[in-house]
């Protein structure tokens, strides 16, 4: 099939718009544009960062797409992993274009949909590996790729002014658990067709060499089973990882183990999975954990989650023992499959140092190759760039010390400074006959998930949260009557998270009377008094003498009540 | 000297009571007595762990110190890192042992002494590695180990019973910067002469194989000011470590370069360091931090403080261009001369990412090998055990899993498990004639420093910081008339940290309305009335609305006045 633009004499503009997944890991999604036809790449969430207390989710804003849901012809998601599909929930409370996806990618949106309530019913269109969708003036063509998850996809966008890709996140697996080695023959023919523009992932841009195969943590699954015959064995990765998992499976039936899953995403993960043929078990491996009681240690393998040491995964409720059918001692082995996302690091070692308390055996990545990552390294990036000889190159998927570096091999491969664009959220690339460059912005940023609410936690809410979490809370309560010039009653001090109480009455009166002397002096002395004057003086005087005393800032909260 | 223990009829009894450093990175502090004289062996702090929001240091708590202080003969400082003499002051607080050291220990004491208000002028004792002091019927020598800052000692704790062998932090490197390898030979003669126990830190106990030299890092930066003539050369690293900074200021006036140094604490170790005579500098090397503008970049290194990324340090201010000095550009190389300690990896991210964005080279230790460990890898700490022949063993220093992973080493160096104690802070191990054994425990824990408070943040402040964290505060004020069953004011709800009120009103009007019912009812229909109970009825009322609402729980604070 030719796909060469056919020259036209008026050529349209692309434009390529990242709504996320640039500057930032996670809430991948990203616009491309032929003139009145729009598409979206993905639609990922993110994880809140250490300074946004209280927030479960971040997703990215979609009011771009709200105001020109007309054009919008298809999202298509590149594969099913959180930080490319946990937002479509979230979108399709708003605007309702078709999704098209692999099986697995929309097998697990399905399972997500479930706990949301929608204005319509969702049209999700599955699609396979080496299919081609037409969406308006653009087609676009679904590329095998490996990954740390099954069915992932790169795309090839092919528009009448030329073909861009978007890799996706990818590795090369040239011996994967699923038998088919990411399709570079495909990508390779799109090069010698001519690729306007790359748009390649980046999280793994600044290590050098290749990424091992999953292959490779089979061969460390196999000797850690033949070397602890006797305990049972409790592995702890990513539920979204169907080959990590099948790769337990197989090894325990090979080993005469039967296999137990715990934790709900796991559950629902390998259900999806085992029923769309993602995995395939061996008849009577699996067993019910309530009927593990029935086995001996070195009869049984647990898979669970909790490999990050979220607090509330079953496998943290085991450490801590507080699970209802597993608890864990010197009999078991616990293997950390997977690695430390940064940031959780110290939550995957409390987990480590509860259980090593317990006498519990703990293998993890540091110790044994029991992981491997699922995005290319340097080599792979290169590949990427020998294969598929872009005219233009936009890194995306990363911080920006990621895109830089990705942009760093794309100069080693020898291509054109100029023609590499480093963007950001927000920003539009216009590609025409003429080149390619920037030109404007559209509204791009965060939104804040906590509970229900779903931006309305801002940056005011953020920053209160994070003062009251810094020195807690000083209410400070009075009734005055304005006219009479008088306090009626208090002033009362309640405080929340700043001492505690019982040790500071003395400070705790000195703070009331101080309050007491800020509101007499201002109503004896000032010329007008009203409320609003009323609670600075009280805020401006508390503020000073607590911070000359304890040296802390608490959030001090006047309420005057005027009668 | 003979040193054998002197068998006498009527041998007492050592007790060994850790109070800080075991089960835990930081704050180490070991108490060791023989019959009624006390040693304490450092005074270390520890870091806030991310669930103690707004506090500054930990530090152990010595109530059994002051409970005993007429037995304290002395406090022994192995070297002059903040975990091992942080707590140093606000131990001087409350008593006032003599405190011996090195005096680089000292000197890095009497800088911090300078902030400190104290009641009594310290007892700060020079020590140097060899010597031995006389504490009652015990004698400890010091011994001379390398670390990654200058003068670390371990200690051999001479009792009438025996001697104890506390390693203090150590690594064995044969060719340290300061021409000194540890002093393997003393401690090979007291394992020859008989060790009773050996007290052996942990920290690198999960590690197989040796540390590198610290002048391994040298190799590194010859490197890299080989490979980088053109650029202006930041090097951020642990103040602390002498050596290091010794090692970039040779390494610059080799290549022809100025030397200005910033940071607080930076300035304070180097000046110490350099009176002291731990540092040797080239007459005109360095140069004031405000008279860069004289030289090219290729003519300057900078030192500075922020190798983990801390926000107010010198590299966050000069990456953040908030630094007065400095900007940094795509003429600077920033080398992070140290790893990030877990927990710090997001941290020294986002410096990296700003630092990238801004065209900055940068280099850290998984790009070049810039930073070497303090601390024993697992054949240095067999070294430990083959030299000093231990009849009891206890790991000291490192969170569950670096004791464990020691006490592995130690079985296998053949060590009898039995005489391996898995000790904790506050626990007792009693050695006598007869044998050791945990025998009772002493007060032991977290004191918590926030501001000039010591102690007056406990475990409600912080869950009270967390909770206001999480989902912001409710406050409802009203005046009642408990006699009248009435309202006079209000309710009125103030809300901070919970959600954007301009964007809510709806739901706050809600909310009010909940509260004022819940009063209402209450007024109405109970049969005794107080502020307690209406309190509790609007707490719960609004706790439950907004929970179905929001899936938040906010923490409320009803202020109900009865006029």
């Amino acid at each position: 099939m030719p796909r060469k633009p056919k020259k036209a004499k008026q050529m349209g503009k692309i434009r390529v718009i990242p709504l996320g997944g640039l500057g930032e890991i996670g809430k991948n999604m990203t616009v491309i544009e032929y003139e009145n036809d729009m598409i979206v790449v993905d639609c990922g969430l993110g994880f809140p960062d250490d300074d946004m207390p209280g927030i479960d989710l971040v997703i990215p804003d979609i009011t771009y797409l709200e105001n020109n849901k007309d054009k919008l012809r298809g999202v298509l998601l590149t594969h099913g992993h959180e930080d490319h599909i946990g937002a479509v929930p979230y979108m399709l409370r708003s605007i309702n274009p078709p999704v098209y996806g692999t099986p697995l990618s929309l097998g697990i949106i399905k399972n997500k949909l479930e706990e949301h309530i929608l204005p319509w019913k969702p049209d999700l269109r599955p699609v396979k590996p080496g299919d081609t969708v037409r969406l308006g003036a653009i087609e676009v063509e679904f590329i095998h790729v490996n990954h740390s998850i099954a069915d992932a996809c790169a795309l090839a966008i092919h528009t009448p002014l030329g073909t861009l890709i978007h890799t996706g996140d990818f590795k090369l697996d040239t011996s994967p658990i699923d038998g088919e080695m990411m399709d570079i023959v495909r990508l390779g023919e799109l090069g010698r067709e001519g690729v306007l523009m790359l748009m390649c992932e980046s999280t793994n841009a600044e290590r050098p060499g290749h990424t091992p195969s999953e292959r490779k943590v089979g061969a460390s699954l196999e000797y850690i089973f033949s070397t602890h015959k006797q305990k049972r064995i409790i592995i702890a990765t990513f539920s979204s990882n169907v080959y990590r998992v099948q790769q337990i499976i197989d090894t325990s039936a090979r080993h005469g183990r039967k296999v137990a899953i715990t934790g709900r995403s796991m559950l629902n993960i390998v259900s999806t999975a085992m029923e769309l043929g993602y995995m395939k078990v061996p008849a009577g491996v699996i067993v019910d954990i309530n009927e593990i009681k029935r086995y001996k240690p070195g009869e049984l393998t647990l898979i669970t989650t909790g490999s990050q040491g979220e607090p509330m995964s079953a496998l943290y409720r085991m450490a801590f023992s507080d699970h209802s059918q597993v608890t864990l001692g010197a009999n078991d082995l616990v293997v950390l499959s997977a690695s430390a996302i940064p940031g959780n690091e110290k939550l995957v070692g409390r987990i480590i140092n509860e259980l090593s308390k317990n006498e519990v055996e703990v293998l993890h990545d540091a110790v044994v190759e029991v992981h491997v990552s699922g995005h290319a390294c340097q080599e792979e990036l290169k590949l990427m760039q020998a294969l598929t000889k872009p005219k233009y190159f936009m890194p995306i998927h990363g911080e920006s010390r990621h895109l830089l570096a990705n942009r760093d091999l794309a100069k080693y491969m020898g291509m054109n400074p100029q023609n590499i664009f480093i963007s950001e959220i927000g920003k539009v690339l216009e590609i025409d006959e003429n080149g390619a460059r920037f030109n404007g912005t559209v509204p791009a940023g965060k939104i804040l998930v906590d509970g229900y609410g779903v931006g309305d936690v801002g940056n005011i809410v953020l920053r209160d949260r994070r003062h009251l979490a810094q020195d807690g809370l000083i209410v400070v309560v009075a009734t005055v009557d304005t006219d009479e010039r008088m306090i009626l009653s208090g002033p009362d001090i309640v405080s929340r998270g700043f001492v505690y109480v019982r040790e500071a009455e003395e400070l705790m009166e000195e703070a009331r009377q101080i309050a007491y002397e800020a509101l007499m002096d201002t109503l004896e002395y000032s010329d007008q008094v009203d409320r609003m004057q009323l609670k600075k003086c009280v805020k401006d005087d508390l503020t000073k003498f607590l911070y000359a005393k304890t040296k802390r800032k608490p959030m001090i909260l006047p309420v005057i009540m005027n009668v």
